[in-house]
């Protein structure tokens, strides 16, 4: 198993020679949280927020981070938004659903022929819980594509907890991570990304149109997360994976 | 771990005692497949079909695998859909997606004040893969809960392989099972109905308003099947769990 694991990184950081991640959102917690374990695994990171000097101190507070937890050779930075799309190779959405279509539509020139990481959950919370927004497109993902149709959008990294990726005590995160997209080496790209964080395994989960439930499901743990005071993540089960 | 799951699993027996599961669609192969392990575990089952005696033939067939795979005391019979509703004190909906609400429309006398577990997943499949159908209501559940409102539904065992089910030589089967419903008892009815089969954990996965998503997460789950040949399923992660 440790093996496997190591091999997997190891494949990973081939697949990733020359990456360079901008993290849309990166001073929220879950554009952080994956910049700290993407900056951990030795993968440069480009933080982007609407305000530049925001950025750059939550890059400075990240690689101070990862300095601290005993993580040598830390490349992070930050810039407002259209400069780190502009930087990067691949970019990751962690913004917030509110604005999240208007957003990367004002990014389409930055982010023409580039792949870019969804992983917007539209959740909202009633009284009874947290419950699936309706999309017109189907999924944030979708809608993505839509507003950038020079880019390649590829969904990721919608279940995995904030909580967990923050906590480097935790040096391995419990959890599947399911990739959707159309093309397979931008799915395989960002399973790599995915499997670059330790215990992290990235798996093809279907196409675009198959990113809204994965989206959706979020809610589904915020639930279980209520309930059993956790920070639940899923892995896929099945002989032979 | 063993000794968790023993207690877990005489939890359930608990909660189960006295009651009967009626599946309509018994002779489909999540409907069968369920019934297997149900009456592998000394739950009476009772399988319903249009047709009496196609339901009568597989419940012959059911209690004799059962018998064959070492279980004593099955429990197993066949009916018309209607009579296995009015048999049962829970009934699980295994039925297809396609004439889901008509059907359950037309039992709603038998079902009056029942538990209605629904596991139909709206699924289509196309030139690139399996993807998710759009459902008025929301869900196949929602829409159950729609049509039935003498009943209480609950959303349960749609990522469960039918393949492995069937396998008894599979002792364990190696997945979660999201509950989604709005009352407490009912939700755990239907978990110690999952628990009830060696290896499945049930979990409350929310309120029913988040069925939809766990139904279209099958798509994902065949998506994945394709890719690797293998029955995926899903299990939750978390400290605690």
């Amino acid at each position: 198993m440790s093996e496997e694991r190591d091999g997997r990184e190891l494949d990973a950081m081939g697949v990733l020679d020359g990456v360079v991640v901008g993290v849309l959102g990166g001073t929220g917690a879950q554009g952080r949280g994956l910049a700290l374990r993407w900056a951990s695994a030795g993968i440069p990171v480009v933080l982007g927020s609407r305000d530049a000097a925001r950025a750059e101190v939550a890059a400075k507070e990240v690689a101070h981070l990862v300095t601290a937890a005993g993580f040598d050779g830390a490349r992070v930075s930050g810039a407002d938004n259209a400069s780190c799309a502009a930087q990067s190779t691949v970019v990751l959405a962690a913004v917030p659903w509110d604005g999240h279509g208007e957003l990367l539509e004002s990014l389409a020139p930055e982010l023409e022929g580039k792949v870019l990481i969804d992983c917007v959950n539209p959740i909202g919370f009633g009284k009874t819980g947290p419950f699936p927004l309706e999309v017109a497109e189907g999924s944030a993902a979708q809608q993505a594509q839509a507003v950038l149709p020079g880019s390649r959008v590829v969904g990721a990294f919608h279940n995995v907890s904030a909580v967990v990726l923050a906590d480097l005590s935790q040096m391995e995160v419990d959890t599947d991570v399911l990739v959707v997209g159309e093309e397979r080496d931008d799915v395989e790209l960002v399973q790599a990304l995915a499997d670059a964080i330790p215990g992290v395994r990235g798996l093809f989960g279907g196409r675009l149109v198959n990113a809204g439930q994965v989206e959706k499901l979020t809610a589904n743990l915020i639930a279980i997360n209520r309930r059993h005071q956790t920070h639940a993540g899923i892995r896929i089960t099945g002989r032979g994976l």
